[in-house]
């Protein structure tokens, strides 16, 4: 399998789940080390190479992951590390890297280890809607297979060792990309999110750490990782996760009541403008998308398919755009293409207005 | 006729005419006053009412005005004033006068004459698109049918007498409507507006003095009435209008060729939002048809006709809404109206979009 076959169909990570209308999609990862093995920071690159090759020759044929994707960094080109990105497949901190690093991910996007980033292994699953329970079981029994293999750096005391600090014990963060359009729109997202940050989680935009609110979409993650097992963490996330989307359909229904026209004009626009547009920008088009998004999800807009907003929220980033177009474009260039594309997959799912 | 009967069509100044692409609309006026009588900033009420029903008793009986519209301001009521005004057929200042001042209105809206508003009388001729010529042949003719019934105000040394010293001589004001949105977009107005300025011409906005420029539009009129000709005027002012229809039509060329994408965005985007909104303003509505305007006359907007889109930029003004709501409404209300009305009309006049 190539990068660009990934490109062919979204992930599964698209598709509908749990209370989709709020929760986009649930991940889990955990930072995994070799025993006796210096952390990726401290090897020389022959070191790390060496890794390299021992795990991605193992990951690469286990059943989980085979014919999959299994790249080294060094293979990858810029355009398609950021599409990998935006996909959320690699992170910041692995584009960066080259020889001795890479990645293996699953087929169907469900899967993705990340090898020498800052641990020797991150094991992602990730799955849509809220169900941070079966991607937990999920990226378990990978965990399972590839401990089956190797011997994992791990202490009786602390659990498992990790390079910094703050993974240290099950290695595991639990998040959840949520869509907050209502909470947003009536001003109440504030208070969600101080309320978050108080039992100790972290909120964070849609393309992580240091990443500000774009289309209404916040992640929100575990910052504990120690003293606490796995499927604590998970169930008490999820709980958490069930009460914001419980405020979230409190303010749609709000929204609807007491502020209807504010909503249906704001829903209107944003169809309107993706509509007819011909220079939209990437962050214009995550704020109108989840103005249709919220549109399909209160009825207002009937004609358009969830997934179709979904799939153009992918797709429209920087680094899908370039990977459709074959070349990279400059920021005018992606903000027509990101246009043209928009207003095709519209014009293509439906033929009503979002009119009377 | 009632003022009600002005509603259910638009005056005859917004059907096709020469060079609409660019000038809207031209009217001439004429300020005359009979003689030996206070004008009416020093007639008392009674003096005022004496002339009111002296002048419209002859002007109502008028073949070119037979049949309009005759009605005296104190019988106008709020929103009918406003309506009235946005119509152009009378001024700021009429709409606060009361009793013996009025009205009087051809059918068609072509012919129009305010009594006791500053002067005695105000005769105006408006006629679509750039024919001044022809405007000022309108209006004459009914001066020299208002001159056989009564004796003006006239010094064969400085001409019609009026109230105010800037209108003494011919008492002529030409003025034209122009739409400019590729002057505007090309940032290119201002030095237009400087040079009008610096020959003599006032340059105001859509709603006469001391209104800004909105949906592009601008009103050029001369301000010298003193020493020339009625006819001197009428062509001088054309000449000079004719060489702004010319840059305006260069600057959309230039837009077409330099910043189609641009262009392509700004019409679509206008065609987008007022397509779908729901709740649009005043100001809004008049910028966005302005795009709209902009884009059928350059054939981005193939499937609406011009003459809707200067409908609407009459009918969606806060008077014409509440005459045809009927009804006082709220600003909110009217916003709402407002979108709804736009809405209609841009789904009844074609079916497809502006997309590709």
């Amino acid at each position: 399998m190539k990068v660009d076959d990934l490109l062919r169909k979204p992930g599964a990570w698209l598709k509908r789940g749990s209370r989709d209308d709020v929760v986009v999609s649930s991940r889990v990862r955990l930072a995994r080390n070799l025993a006796e093995r210096l952390f990726p920071e401290w090897a020389g690159e022959d070191e790390r190479r060496r890794i390299w090759d021992e795990v991605s020759g193992v990951l690469c044929g286990l059943p989980q992951l085979q014919r999959g994707l299994c790249v080294e960094t060094s293979e990858i080109d810029e355009v398609s590390r950021r599409f990998l990105f935006e996909r959320h497949l690699i992170s910041r901190e692995l584009i960066r890297k080259r020889r001795g690093s890479g990645l293996v991910v699953r087929g169907d996007e469900t899967l993705a280890v990340m090898i020498n980033e800052e641990d020797h292994l991150r094991l992602q699953s990730m799955r849509p809607g809220l169900s941070l329970g079966r991607t937990l079981n999920m990226v378990n029994d990978l965990d399972d297979a590839v401990a089956a293999e190797f011997t994992y750096a791990f202490s009786r005391r602390l659990g498992y060792l990790t390079a910094c600090p703050s993974n240290v014990g099950t290695g595991m963060r639990a998040s959840v990309m949520l869509h907050l359009p209502g909470l947003v729109l009536m001003n109440e997202v504030e208070p969600i999110v101080r309320g978050l940050t108080k039992i100790g989680l972290a909120v964070r935009g849609l393309w992580g750490e240091g990443t500000e609110i774009s289309g209404n979409m916040l992640q929100v993650s575990n910052q504990v990782t120690l003293g606490v097992k796995e499927d604590e963490i998970a169930v008490n996330l999820e709980q958490v996760i069930m009460e914001v989307v419980e405020h979230e359909h409190n303010a749609r229904l709000r929204l609807m009541e007491q502020r209807g026209e504010v909503l249906r004009d704001h829903v209107g626009r944003a169809y309107g403008i993706l509509g007819n547009a011909h220079l939209v920008s990437t962050g214009e088009a995550l704020d109108l998308l989840s103005g249709l998004r919220l549109g399909v999800d209160l009825g207002i807009l009937k004609d358009i398919r969830r997934e179709t907003i979904d799939e153009l929220m992918v797709l429209t980033q920087p680094g899908h755009l370039q990977k459709l177009a074959g070349r990279r474009l400059k920021a005018r260039e992606r903000d027509r293409v990101r246009a043209d594309l928009i207003r095709r997959r519209l014009k293509a799912g439906e033929d009503k207005g979002a009119g009377d």
